[in-house]
């Protein structure tokens, strides 16, 4: 088995390239013996950040490239007329097997555009997920999805979020049976949306999923489930209300682990679910702490394979 | 101008009527003079806990009944064969104008069941919604609405949302001109769901609606906007979400005032808005503290006299 090769996009986010550089520096004595990090990006700025870092390992590449997507382009149309962008060579390469994974804290719109144009959605999936990690107070994680991608779901889609969330969350975590929730307003089969009470009958029906039912908003914070469904615009109005509440706890003082952990740099990426491959976004402002992990979180999520698992469940024929 | 009559259901809540007595006592020397309570129920019960609170004034009225509505109940098919229901008899007083206002921590569903078939939806307006004050980190609050109510709100509902809101935030908490948000997932006008998007435009174009655009997550506590309009899913998630933090701050023992003020107990009730007079709704755990301050805000619901520029504004010509 050939080493794992780490796709990172050098170009993408607020602070790029310097602290992408920076955050790979640091990652790449975290990685695995033999991991390798393969940067997309201006080659010539790269290594002079490389040298200025002082790195002279041999555990990074660099694939020249002279575009950029910047966050003012439109998604889809930048990464087919930007043929020579990071993200779309980066693509390119993971299509062809020559990286394992690929991630980026640049335009989230232009590394979906990418995964659909390149490695596709996987067979069966109807529409793929953003998930995020939230903490919550057991000092774990709750795998919140759609956190943005869908933002109107149909039943079917929040039913397939069940299942590839569990599946990430076993692979992932470890965990043996997730308990997965459907996010609504009352615990009782019959509340909610039109949209949540079709697909508590679905999740409820589906094999290899451990159904706890509906999850009501006080239990979001608690791990009462493992991973939680819901549609892209409450999932990314809640993360975003999170993640604010670790902001709100550094304000007022506040000193305390649980609302310390609502932070999105300790996981740095966040996978998208449903494609094939291992594709991860970053926050736009993502700091050199929060892409030293995204670096981390790829490497983890190349070696647990869930995106094969997510491949396998939905086109099992094949 | 004679004095104002706050109807309150005797026999709402978990634990009622003992808790909604005590609170009852404890509220009247907080309201204003000559206010009277009139309070709906099982009258030799409530006259039994008035003695054992050793209340011997003349502020407090008692309309006899013998019925209850339960959790249990069908709201709507409950608020019409318990012909002789605290709650169905309390909304007659209502619409007579025997009380000006009314107060209930028991179900919800007959609460609005009993407005819609009594005082009416006022005109103009096409859902009602339920508001809640939710505690922002500037020590004042925000207004969310709906909070379950309509769990799958049409544009132009979104938009009767936005006016509704401000109107209430202008007279309950003497703001000249409340800012109002619409929330969603980003802060561009194109952003969002269908509903959202097409209700930005709506909004946008509302007179006496101060509208300051889209609202994300991450200024969900921050109190950006005064008022806060949403579906009544999101916000009931939210609304859910918001009171558990005081708890995880309890459990957690992290002394914080802001935490502490996510609290439905301070306001005790919450406003039904879009009907034809001050309705009430309590939390249906509702304690001595919170029923007490349900009557000290009904009180201040009916003075502020919100409901009746509701009524002007959606139909200006009667």
């Amino acid at each position: 088995m050939r080493n794992l090769r780490i796709g990172i996009d050098a170009m993408g986010g607020d602070y790029a390239p310097e602290a992408v550089i920076k955050g790979v520096v640091e990652a790449v004595p975290l990685l695995d013996e033999g991991s390798q990090v393969v940067l997309f990006g201006d080659k010539a700025r790269i290594e002079e950040l490389l040298r200025a870092e002082g790195y002279e390992g041999g555990q990074i590449e660099i694939v020249a490239t002279t575009e950029v997507i910047t966050m003012h382009d439109h998604p889809a149309k930048a990464f087919q007329t930007k043929a020579d962008s990071s993200i779309r060579v980066g693509f390119e390469h993971l299509a062809n097997g020559k990286i394992d994974g690929f991630a980026s804290a640049g335009s989230t719109g232009a590394m979906m555009a990418g995964a659909l144009f390149t490695v596709g959605v996987a067979k069966g999936v109807i529409r793929p997920a953003i998930s995020a990690a939230i903490a919550n107070v057991r000092g774990g994680y709750t795998l919140l999805l759609d956190v943005g991608l869908n933002v109107d779901c149909k039943p079917e889609v929040l039913a397939q979020y069940a299942l590839m969330g569990s599946l990430y969350a076993k692979k992932i975590w470890g965990l043996e049976s997730p308990k997965v929730g459907l996010l609504n307003i009352g615990e009782e089969e019959s509340k909610g949306n039109a949209a949540s009470k079709a697909a508590y009958q679905m999740i409820a029906q589906m094999e290899g999923v451990n159904f706890v039912g509906n999850i009501e908003g006080n239990d979001y914070f608690t791990g009462k489930a493992d991973v939680i469904v819901c549609d892209g615009f409450m999932g990314n109005v809640l993360l975003k209300m999170s993640e604010s509440l670790r902001y709100i706890a550094k304000a007022r003082q506040i000193d305390d682990d649980f609302l310390a952990r609502l932070n999105y740099e300790i996981k740095g990426g966040t996978p998208a679910l449903g494609v094939n491959g291992v594709v991860m976004v970053g926050h736009g402002s993502s700091t050199v702490y929060a892409l030293r992990n995204m670096v981390k979180e790829t490497e983890l999520c190349i070696k647990a394979g869930y995106a094969e698992d997510i491949r396998k469940a939905f086109a099992p024929e094949e």
